[in-house]
């Protein structure tokens, strides 16, 4: 930790913050420059609250030097995590690519479209049991049943199953089922979620809040692998910013951003990014060329009838079509789909 | 709903987009005007997804024109909810007062403070006793432990009690301690947790998340109600911008908006709207002259070593003089504390 | 126009908003629900306040249902506007690049830096001889020198050049040696230098501003237009939001979304959008692939000695390898470079 | 500045990190701690662009400890900035209010309007001559026609006046007519305007950006005082955010954040930061209790008939009301309007 004194600070100002800092556990060093006197304080434990210090008379800035999650950064592990699940791997060279429904609708919906999925070369068949919805008059989710359509769908045209979990008393149910556990955006701050999924025994891919920095999504991933899970993937959904002409602004800085800090592999999924089908290929083409390690889209065969997100929904086609593009521009930076 | 054609729609397009409407079970009506045909349809379900017409051809625009909360809202009760709590009414002429420090810490710690509090003239002791914490290493509260802590220092110096609580399965035990259960922001859409604590009996405080418009409040509001617990109160506590002088923006207009938008009661918090205890005087002044019907601040009488946001609690002495001004502004604007 | 009038309105609130939406010249029609009133006026002016009817007493809710800019809509003129510079077009099947240093510095710098920028294929040189600078001690520019060096430098390679004009009375001056003129994000509202720049005779890139909606970015083209130059080019260069770990966030999505409502075509500067050098090349590939029309970025032979922006400057190898690959990310999407 | 180098950097990468250090002109001292080594780098200019340390190898983050504004800086001067105009002192104990029309339209509606704000105890008269607007379309202002009326309206009341200056070429007309200069949000980063503004004699009132960090704001109002003129007053007019409900954000809490950093006095302006008529009262009452200055609110006999902002004005007993309410908020903090 850097402390900063105020240019004016009086000599009994600079030894009352270096007697508190040696109280806080610090070992202190002080430098002089020309203009303003710079504490150094080695040995910051990683939930230290700076603004203990940014409250002391004569202090002007205080700079916390480490960052704040440690399991998850790229200096605790150099090499990229790989997430192994029977014979996919999220993480490696492979684009992997997650679709199908928002919500599991009915044994005809999901073993459609899972078939559309398989065509495709997808490896993953997504659709939601539980769902978390703004309004407590939508469709909320078939429940277990949707668990065990998802499951059977992805076991006869062998994909893998993701679905979302929303409270801890369903973790042990939706583990019977799935192959990765979905922690939706508005819950990547469900610290208790978190800290029970961190316990399970399968991989989790955890969205980013709404109004999550990188940082704070770094700091919700370490809460699961502090807890023994070590499957960790991220999932960029987009922001909220003050455009309103799409849904959420697209953060695709953030991959290349995360790739830097962290080891975890990043989906990215832009049909909740934008909200509007016509937006997805574009951006899901994006994604690709940006890093992504994995993409999530919602597909659906009669997206009219849809009981949720049926709009942001591409259609079969639409749905083959980016696979077709998104696999030529993986090879452009030497991955493959 | 409204819903504005393209202008140089075609009829084959029109007649489609109002088929689609009527098979959503909307009445329409066509309206052509000198640049653009409007077509008006009546009888919008709450939680009907608009963008299923916007993306049908030669659809423009689509408006829902009425709010998406309905219990929450002020057409559906004109007068102001009041909250009764014993001898306390939250959401009257008279503006409450919620202080005590961030976490219960201890015997000797939570009693001192409620007798600061006491003898301050609010009338309700805050401590959390199972903490939300960014950071898996951070203090996470005392627990149980901590519940009986405070309904003690409560009980004993004749004050209310709020505290937070994080997941489902704590609710029972909570409500055997607290007069108030808190929602933190970061579980404003925690979906599951907002429909159980709907079930439970006692009055609810929930706070806006860092990204939620008051829409988004006012609809997780509506699961509450909507779910049986008419007693729930919105506490305003700053949103994320990307402003960084100061930890969060303190939203001071959402007060005015929400009493014309809904007849629930309104509390701010400038404790952790700011961040940082020399902001929390002003903001406390400012959240009552803008018409808060009560305040949550934090008080500690020894913050450099408090477990958890020590920075941000004022001191008795600061705590005292607060009271003593607003006080005097809640006159100004005919109310009282 | 379309006005909601509250579920439970007198009257005599009806009639007097009639007779106000009569008074503002608009043609009312009344359509009754089941639960509300909606009041349709027909004939706004593009520049009504739609405020002035949302404030009459019985008004819940008040939507401009036209877009509020006119010679930027796609509905006004529905082909892509291709603006041809000598041999150079921008909005066409060709996705042109725009590169070279924040500032011209000196003769040595920017012929070195041209040649490179001719090497790879690109077709416009950049380079600022006026800078907007955040601190008023930061390098300004060379001024007149910076823009004779510019001209020669892009003469002697044979590519165009684009520069940036901050104030009016520099408008003529700029004229005589710029291909194309800049407008910056910090005078994206500067409306004064939209109109004298509206009345210019070379076409104009317009950067979007900070905290600039799509919307408003699209006014502040019509502001152009309306002065009657057509040559307008929008600039996505990133917007601010609450992310700190990048300089800005990269706004993808408003290609597509832009190209939808407009006819404009649109350029991607991934140099500002990020900030730093290692996060140019994936988004790059990424603006591409989302479909720009164009897209700017910075080059320096020697960043490090750079007088503005030097660490978001590409190395001349990275800017080479960016070329290779967008150039076979363009040919995904059946355009060239 | 301070540098923080990698966990695991290597000797030649921390020589390489010094030297360049070095080469751009700092002392640099070397600390090493137990997990990470730390630069610090004594003498950094104002202007010095801290990227170009970030993206050396070896190094993990840089942070610039100094603040890159100093005129404006509370620790370049410790007292507040009083600004004496005729009778009327803006920054000291008095709270002084300026209204007025958001435009002058006519002889009539000026003086109509001065006259009420003279009765009200108001010292200033605002009005706008020349208009920045969103669209092309709307009304422009009067010009100098506008700029005389509001001279001669205010010279019969006794009131100082206040206008917007859009552009370079205007300012000498202005001055002729003004006593303290606006500079509207849009314009905030118009730095050529700002500094011809810094020329000026008369005091400047300085909007903060739509999209402008306390910083950004000061860094501002630094371009003016560099360039001579030190009579700068600051105004907070609410913030762009992902709230819609209100036109804009009020950030009251710039007001003591700016009162700590700067010396520089502050004025708020509910009108156009919450956008609509009946918020203006609460935010009014709230910004003095937050410590502001001054106040500036638009007020009109006729709001309906406005040419511009009518429904964000107040009308002549609102705005006494505000007067009465404000002035008793104003001595509970020991201040006087």
């Amino acid at each position: 930790m850097v402390v900063v004194l105020d240019k004016n600070v009086a000599d009994k100002q600079i030894e009352n913050v270096i007697k508190h800092l040696e109280d806080f556990g610090f070992a202190v060093h002080k430098s002089t420059g020309v203009e303003q006197i710079v504490l150094g304080a080695i040995g910051v434990k990683p939930d230290f609250d700076i603004r203990k210090v940014k409250i002391l008379d004569g202090v002007a800035e205080v700079y916390r030097i480490t960052e704040p999650f440690k399991l998850a950064s790229r200096s605790f592990k150099k090499e990229n995590t790989e997430i192994k699940i029977k014979d996919v791997t999220i993480g490696s060279n492979e684009v992997v690519v997650f679709a199908g429904p928002c919500s599991v609708e009915s044994e005809k919906q999901i073993f459609t479209i899972a078939e559309i999925v398989f065509k495709s070369g997808a490896k993953v068949l997504r659709g939601g049991a539980f769902k978390p919805r703004t309004s407590p008059y939508a469709f909320q989710g078939l429940g277990e049943d949707g668990l065990k359509l998802l499951r059977r769908a992805g076991d006869k045209f062998n994909l893998l199953v993701i679905t979302e979990v929303m409270e801890i008393s369903h973790i042990k149910l939706i583990e019977e089922y799935t192959d990765i556990f979905q922690i939706g955006a508005r819950n990547m701050q469900n610290f208790s979620l978190l800290r029970e999924i961190g316990k399970a025994s399968k991989p989790v891919m955890l969205k980013r809040g709404l109004a999550a920095t990188v940082e704070d999504w770094l700091m919700s991933a370490e809460y699961i692998l502090s807890n023994g899970n070590m499957n960790v993937m991220l999932c960029e959904r987009g922001i909220r910013t003050f455009e309103t002409y799409t849904r959420n602004t697209f953060d695709l800085s953030a991959i290349p951003v995360v790739h830097k800090r962290s080891h975890l592999p990043v989906v990215a999924d832009p049909s909740h990014a934008t909200g509007l089908r016509d937006k997805v290929l574009p951006m899901a083409r994006a994604a690709v060329a940006a890093g992504a390690d994995a993409l999530m889209v919602e597909v659906h065969h009669d997206p009219e009838n849809a009981l949720s997100d049926g709009p942001q929904a591409l259609l079969p086609d639409q749905f083959y079509e980016m696979m077709r593009q998104i696999k030529l521009i993986a090879e452009v930076i030497g991955r493959k789909i």
